[in-house]
């Protein structure tokens, strides 16, 4: 008999080529381990509330009750819910069609949209125009439909920052194109290169793969590094010349750990380099609110603005987004609010700025402790989280260790993780998720993990590591291999 | 300068080519006169809340709570939610990693998969396994997924009733396989003739195209029609026999306005027909949250079934799913209390059973009073809504209307209804958008509108009709062409 569609032999070879290592390997021996009774400390995705992180409370009391609006007409509803929660509910639910239970327009309830175009120039200091930003289950999803726009065929380039945020990897393969990888320099902060740039688009092209877009990701996902405005130009730059629509992942903008380099969006630089680049440079720009202070990963919600996108385009872009109807209307509202927060005066203002300065400023704590954790232990060296949410030591593997781990038929860093998962219970991705130089060994790990536990993290992961160089470096004199 | 890789003519082909007329030139037309201030009926989208419909009072309860579970500490929760919502929202952010701002396991909340699991078990006799049930944004992105892995290139096939309903024929196109259309036979009461199927496959096969699935649509959108458990066990033995996949779309299996025919799934069918062909038979089935007496659309929930689908193509799935992390967290909410609703003696029971029932008998009355309606008005037809939200009449256009239609450069039927919106308010999709036999045409409206609304909205339609035919019948004679 021949296999069926659904054989595994017969299934569509993109989807069989996809890597995902987020939730690979480690991932899913974490979890049988969990299932086996055993204390698992996840730090292998960006899932702040996973880890204990709390909710803010305002957006949670607006959203509980969109969700309820007959308790808007309930008496007692001032007696636990703040009077500005209340007005804001009936703000949201006065914008949607029929509330949360109405699906919205595909690109995303207008006045939220409104309220993000809004957003967008405080933030920039230029106009946004609501018709071009559209509304997003996630900024996952956002990112895989403009790929699958832009993405014809094998024959299709896209240049992705290595190591990358393995969404990009993944979507890429699963729509049939070509991913082309530019280093980022580890020894200069994880900073990019613009020559590294131009030998990997000519690299490719003497492949015959036309690169027609670039991703960026700043801050960097996992390599935590901020990029400057001259860095950003000088990308800019490079797309107008090479005619490069620029994807711009700026998912963590929120989260800043030191003050030297603050987030400058895509835009607002592409913005203030003036004519001709200014009106040519094609730019896609991510948000989400699954990261920053809010950490709402589950609600799924995101946004990208198109910029210099011609208005056909956009329409093919809205006919597509019509097939799955809507995104999920609860979490427009939580971007609504992220992007619209309590302001001075509001009677939610203060107890808002305490909970989201409470997580940002322990988050910069963390990423502080977790760097100079990891450079305490032998053999790892480790740049300092600028921003996002993950450190990525460079775990330098003695060459016993490597041996031992192809014997093992591991790659070696998933053999150090899997290792460090069964002795410390703490779930990382390996380095080879996220692409690295050859012969280089890294591990992600996010810093989410509550504060007070951090340090006891850190003494069992140096313990572990201890104890793995130990039994793996060459004591005896034997020349290495 | 060449194109950009989002000028509109370097696009993915795929995207350009597909259609999609839920959202296409009648909602944007809609949309356009609804801004001017005219007054729209939007009957073009099951959208039950946008028409004024009211959630079911239990489940927002809940959903609400594990928005904001600090009310569950607050002395005065009880004073506005009932005890078995409290305890209730308490189960299900006990079955989270974190509660609804934590990613889910990308198949869905395990708890909730149980759930659904014990639902299909009560439902059709069967067990079904929580491990082979995932949990989706939605039931139109779990359709996506699937054909996304089934369809290899144009060489695919995949068998779609027509009328169909679009999502179908945009997704096979936009992941470059091939529609092999099968006709449903309207004075059949849009009943499946088994030839039809067989010769459809033949005339694809002789174009070289490998037939690889099959999609039923149970209840029928927007035919309305219920599969009789005769029919569906002949489809599953031509499944069988063919070496097709199955997919089930049984998003409709609550809106049943019959008695003659109560829906039965697939699954329950096809366990029922023994060996081999119970464990031969590759199915997915496909619910959501969006249909129902629910109509939760804003909130995409959906979950699919896959039966007989190996192990390794399911781990295939489930990392194609991993990509986009996880979906929405309050949707898997509502989908375990969509399967798993208040009990007799719950406190909640009485209200949830009232508020149901009243919109499930609603419903039964509009689609009697919509189909007489049609009925009732020059040169329409249309079969009676046994089950699903839709009005599927056939509208006999005079020959000079098909003339007129050619050439305002529109296709019959997409004239007739810009002039029945223009004239009326009411948006529709002509039958073009859904497929059907040449030189016939329909329209689909929703049984949607309020109760109340109803003779009304058919009276306007009737005037138009009547008007419409008066000016474009002939009736001075002259022979038809």
């Amino acid at each position: 008999m021949p296999p069926k569609a659904l054989d595994y032999e017969s299934l569509n070879e993109n989807v069989k080529k996809v890597q995902y290592a987020v939730r690979g390997e480690l991932y899913l021996r974490a979890s049988e381990l969990q299932k086996e009774g055993k204390k698992i400390i996840f730090t292998n995705v960006g899932n702040p509330h996973a880890l204990g992180q709390k909710p803010l409370s305002f957006p949670r009391q607006v959203v509980a009750l969109c969700q309820a609006p007959f308790l808007l007409d309930d008496p007692n509803v001032g007696l636990i819910f703040p009077a500005d929660a209340i007005s804001r509910a009936k703000h949201y639910l006065s914008i949607t069609t029929g509330g949360l239970g109405a699906y919205s327009d595909s690109r995303g309830i207008p006045g939220v949209r409104k309220e993000v175009a809004e957003f967008i120039e405080r933030r920039d200091g230029y106009p946004s125009d609501p018709e071009l930003i559209y509304l997003t289950d996630g900024a996952s999803k956002g990112v895989m439909q403009i790929l699958n726009t832009i993405i014809r065929g094998e024959g299709d380039g896209v240049l992705v920052p290595v190591p990358q945020y393995p969404l990009y990897s993944a979507a890429i393969t699963l729509f049939g194109g070509s991913l082309v990888p530019y280093y980022l320099e580890e020894t200069a902060n994880w900073g990019l290169d613009l020559n590294n740039l131009r030998q990997s688009v000519a690299q490719a092209r003497s492949k015959g793969i036309t690169v027609r877009a670039m991703v960026i990701i700043n801050p960097g996902n996992p390599t935590g590094q901020c990029l400057s405005e001259a860095n950003l130009r000088e990308i800019l730059n490079f797309c107008f010349h090479e005619g490069l629509v620029l994807l711009g992942d700026e998912v963590y903008q929120q989260n800043i750990y030191q003050d030297e380099r603050p987030f400058i969006s895509a835009r607002k630089v592409l913005m203030g380099m003036g004519l001709p680049i200014s009106k040519e440079v094609q730019l896609v720009s991510f948000h989400t609110v699954s990261k920053g202070y809010w950490g709402e990963c589950g609600q799924r919600g995101g946004y990208f603005e198109m910029t210099n996108i011609p208005p056909q385009t956009v329409d093919e872009i809205y006919k597509v987004a019509s097939i799955a109807l809507s995104p999920n209307v609860p979490a427009q509202i939580f971007m609504g609010l992220m992007v619209n927060p309590p302001k001075p005066g509001d009677i939610s203002y203060e107890q808002f700025v305490r909970e989201s300065k409470g997580i940002l400023e322990s988050l910069r704590r963390r990423a502080r402790i977790m760097t100079d954790g990891f450079n305490n232990c032998r053999n790892i060296v480790c740049n300092f989280t600028e921003g996002a949410m993950y450190s990525f030591p460079q775990i330098r593997l003695p060459p016993r260790a490597i041996e031992a781990a192809k014997r093992a038929g591991k790659v070696a860093d998933v053999f150090y993780c899997l290792k460090l998962l069964e002795a410390t219970g703490i779930s990382t991705v390996p380095g080879s998720g996220f692409g690295q130089k050859e012969g280089v060994f890294h591990l992600r790990t996010t810093i989410l993990p509550a504060e007070e536990d951090m340090p006891a993290i850190m003494d069992s992961f140096k313990k572990f590591n201890d104890e793995f160089m130990e039994q793996y470096e060459d004591h005896r004199g034997y020349s290495r291999m």
